[in-house]
């Protein structure tokens, strides 16, 4: 005989290119699952879309939108108090009400946080963070999102803008960062910092076999590409993503120094493929430059949650 | 009528040129004060000033060492969970017991943290940081000691050493810090950061009134000294502070993107002086820096303490 589940929780992740809608237990256990891609458009296409996936991840657990006690949401940019989202630069979106426009379509109230935090915190109780009593996740991508989570609650700030680690300046007057000003961990340690150094280094007359592509593209190049370049040989390659290696452990060491948090998580397809070389550069760097011992057990591991860390995240937000 | 005090708290603050004792109410009302230089020597020596500087205290508020509930003490180190302090490189001393040894003196158990930990916490409850949930004290000195309370505690971190803001990498590779290591907040916003670029200025073949010192003893120039250069129009002293401002403003920056604190409390001699001309820096800074609005409503002030500072930390730490 099944147990009867007395909650069903929604979750939903809302991503740059796919839209991920999970039911599940307030335990954060996964009953159904649903994918699909984002559209193009403006937020009302994408909110349906949203809300269309979770129906069908409903239906999937054999129950009905109105069976979810509570739904949580996790969307790519900054969140203030009210659900407002001032800019989504992935789906090219500024200042949508999306917990208003959700809460309407969906009939029941939701929440929403930033995603980077929501992933962290699905890590902190379900996956590479569980023991620890806080933690900082860190995912480079094309950006560099983060997230913090003390004694099981994210860390939002005096703004709503704390985990914003991908904007601690690193290098005082060094290269431009997206966000206008220099030196960010972002500029560095990034799909747009790596494609940048590339750039630098052509010039300079180095070679690569991402040269292949025209070298205005390397934003466009995608983690397979640079996997079969690094297994290619690629020298250039090799020292680049090994010096971002390095910055992000002069990062990690900069937050221990700062914090004492617990543990680290990293994310992101970069260090998913080349993880088992370039953590350990990081853990070593973060060790040299931590003071006084501070290093010492600090956890520093891999993201275990993958697709789904984000709408688990969001479960586990909204359970209370 | 005087109305009877049901508690009196002892706190000690070693400091690497002078010892404050005072004898305190557990809501922070000092009763008495006092005040005596730091031996040279070992450990010993300074231990046996600091229980006859408490006992002086003591006396002065009518009781003796036996009345005190328990006794707080401030040190220029990190501390660990022992009471241990590994470095106090302002005295010249490594590896101190200072709980177990000040505890035998004293006949009482006593507990033991780092001095700007301490003065944050002071800040936090009695000073600057007042109606803050959260604060981050930064006291640019000789080096760059720092502080962090939330929630009324002082995080200590995973291996006592949060807090450490001196040790913010601020420009990888940069200028070589007191530590090893290269381009922390340190190396740029401290009198050793401000001696090495004199030095460098001088060098270069600036000119400032400072050059009336040797140039090798900048390190030697005091904050009276400063303020008279200062008060002269030196150029060059006037550059480099502003430019050390705009350093500071960009570590708060770093501090609010990471953590989202809500305030912070600068202390320390150059920014008692020049804290109406560089704190106007700091702001502007951090707040062109922070993203997503970060620094709104976020308090930048000097500390109100000043001297008692530590001493009211150590007190307000045992109180309970």
């Amino acid at each position: 005989m099944m147990s009867r589940i007395d909650r069903y929780i929604g979750g939903i992740d809302l991503g740059g290119t796919k839209i991920v809608a999970v039911v599940s237990t307030e335990e954060g256990k996964i009953l159904s699952k649903d994918k699909v891609s984002t559209p193009d458009g403006n937020f009302s296409d994408i909110a349906l879309t949203m809300v269309q996936s979770l129906t069908r991840a409903c239906s999937s657990a054999s129950i009905s939108l109105g069976n979810l006690s509570d739904v949580g949401v996790g969307v790519p940019g900054s969140v203030d108090e009210q659900g407002n989202v001032s800019v989504m630069p992935n789906l090219g979106l500024e200042n949508v009400a999306v917990e208003v426009e959700l809460s309407k379509l969906l009939g029941k109230s939701v929440a929403v946080e930033n995603d980077v935090n929501l992933a962290t915190l699905a890590e902190y109780y379900l996956g590479a963070g569980q023991g620890l009593n806080s933690i900082y996740g860190i995912v480079p991508g094309t950006g560099v999102g983060g997230g913090y989570v003390v004694n099981g609650k994210i860390v939002r700030g005096k703004n709503g803008t704390a985990g914003e680690i991908g904007h601690m300046v690193m290098k005082i007057d060094g290269p431009l960062c997206g966000c206008g000003h220099k030196g960010c961990l972002e500029a560095f340690v990034s799909k747009l910092g790596l494609a940048r150094e590339l750039r630098e280094a052509v010039l300079r007359g180095e070679d690569s076999v991402l040269m292949q592509h025209q070298y205005s593209d390397f934003e466009a190049v995608d983690s397979q590409t640079l996997r079969s370049a690094w297994d290619a040989g690629d020298d250039l390659l090799h020292r680049l993503l090994k010096e971002q290696a390095r910055i992000l452990g002069v990062a990690v060491s900069n937050v221990v120094n700062l914090t004492g948090v617990e543990g680290f998580v990293i994310g992101g397809g970069v260090y998913e493929i080349f993880g088992d070389v370039l953590l350990p550069i990081v853990r070593e760097t973060a060790e040299r430059h931590a003071i006084g011992g501070g290093m010492s057990d600090v956890r520093i591991v891999l993201s275990e949650l993958g697709g789904t860390a984000v709408a688990l995240g969001a479960v586990l937000m909204v359970r209370g």
